[in-house]
């Protein structure tokens, strides 16, 4: 199997999303290898000797996705036994002539905790713990967002990914039997249901994730799934609020529609 | 201020990522706006008017990174009155050539809930949450990693994006002062001895981030940070587990360095 090297002299987690994102295009299988951290020419030069060690074991030249401040850095690996794409560099060329400014490449410029707002992040973290499942009612002023919605339809990781990539202060509040018996908003939210943001799921995908967390209960039947999916539903409509499936999407693109769908400011880019 | 356009057909991740990192090289002040889930030509031509008004208004031509599967979508924003950068196409031609390979592109193929290990991501989410702190320590046979350190150093933090964005099952473990005065590891610890690292932090750091949530308290004291610091770098060279300083790290570059030292393997790219 060929392989893909990730390599930087920051977290390479630029060089990872770019270059994984460029090879999925493919319908060819590759062994990914991500090497972060390669500031100095010593490193640099092992690392050559791996990929050419790969190359000469695999009998495939490796594809080398790669972003260093360093031209020192960059000319090493370019003399490796591979097919080595110094992606940011293409682009930023291109950048420079239109912007007719020349770049001042720092290391550790993005993904490091010198990043604007990388403690409002972490701030974000310590609030979404806070308010995770409904466990503290007394700081929604603070929420930039409150989701709500079932037991079990997504809620805690889309707060997590919310505040942990973006910064936004997310709340979450999982309705219970009793407020949608009423089919009405809990008194706690009244306040708030500009924040509120609702997700649901199909039932058979709800009692799915349940019956791995209690078997065969009420709880995570197809009937009790069925009817809080139905109440909860109607209890968005009433009230106006904003809502999505969660069936079929993963954290990342729930975080992008409601990001787009609120216009809420993301505090990192 | 020039704007910054980051638009896909998707979440839009990989072009905020690779914009953001191109455009962070240049000492230029942008105005960033991601448009995700740009799917059909109707809604194409719509963002092809905001980004002319935007440019009319500001008198700058935005840049605008993005990325689609569909090339009419492409075809439709290269006429705006924009500088365009279909950076992965970019790319991708150059891998082609080498590969000799086709590209299959596909909608949704990266950050979606399609993506290999997808539910492992959320599980990892969930083991993390439910290990968080030492509560839980009968489930250590199921952890990738158990993250070890005093009261705020880091560790919950470290340990949601290990889970979130690696679906790496880390579970975190605080040293209280009884762990520590005995300078040994806690008995639950030791049958895991071969999963733990360790975080460390410099005294003045912690004894800010204790004092924000817990103001002249013994806990916050620099005396006691101190202490517990100097204890807690004894118990891990006495027992070699591999540590490191948090200080002056983000979430993104300590993931990146427990990665790279322990070999763990990650289940997302």
């Amino acid at each position: 199997m060929r392989s893909a090297f990730y390599i930087s002299d920051g977290t390479a987690i630029t060089a990872e999303v770019f270059g994984h994102a460029t090879l999925s295009l493919f319908p060819v299988e590759f062994k990914h290898i991500t090497i972060p951290f390669v500031e100095t020419v010593e490193k640099a030069l092992e690392i050559k000797a791996q990929i050419n060690a790969c190359s000469k074991i695999s009998g495939e030249r490796p594809l080398v996705f790669y972003t260093f401040v360093n031209p020192e850095l960059s000319d090493i690996l370019n003399e490796a036994d591979a097919i080595t794409y110094d992606f940011l560099t293409t682009i930023s060329d291109k950048v420079q002539s239109e912007l007719k400014v020349a770049p001042v490449p720092r290391t550790h410029r993005t993904h490091s905790i010198h990043e604007k707002n990388y403690d409002f992040r972490i701030d974000a973290v310590n609030y979404a713990l806070a308010n995770d499942d409904g466990s503290n009612l007394k700081d929604y002023d603070e929420a930039d967002i409150i989701l709500v919605g079932v037991s079990r339809c997504g809620k805690t990781p889309t707060s997590l990914y919310l505040a942990l990539q973006y910064g936004i202060k997310a709340a979450n509040y999982p309705f219970t039997e009793d407020d949608m018996d009423e089919l009405r908003l809990p008194k706690a939210l009244i306040p708030y249901r500009k924040k509120l943001f609702g997700l649901t799921i199909e039932p058979e995908r709800l009692a799915a994730i349940r019956h791995e967390r209690m078997a065969n209960s009420r709880y995570a039947s197809l009937r009790q799934c069925r009817l809080e999916i139905r109440e909860v539903e109607m209890l968005y409509k009433n009230n106006k609020i904003p809502y999505l499936s969660s069936t079929h999407y993963s954290v990342e693109e729930i975080s992008a529609k409601i990001l787009a769908e609120t216009g809420l400011e993301r505090r990192k880019y």
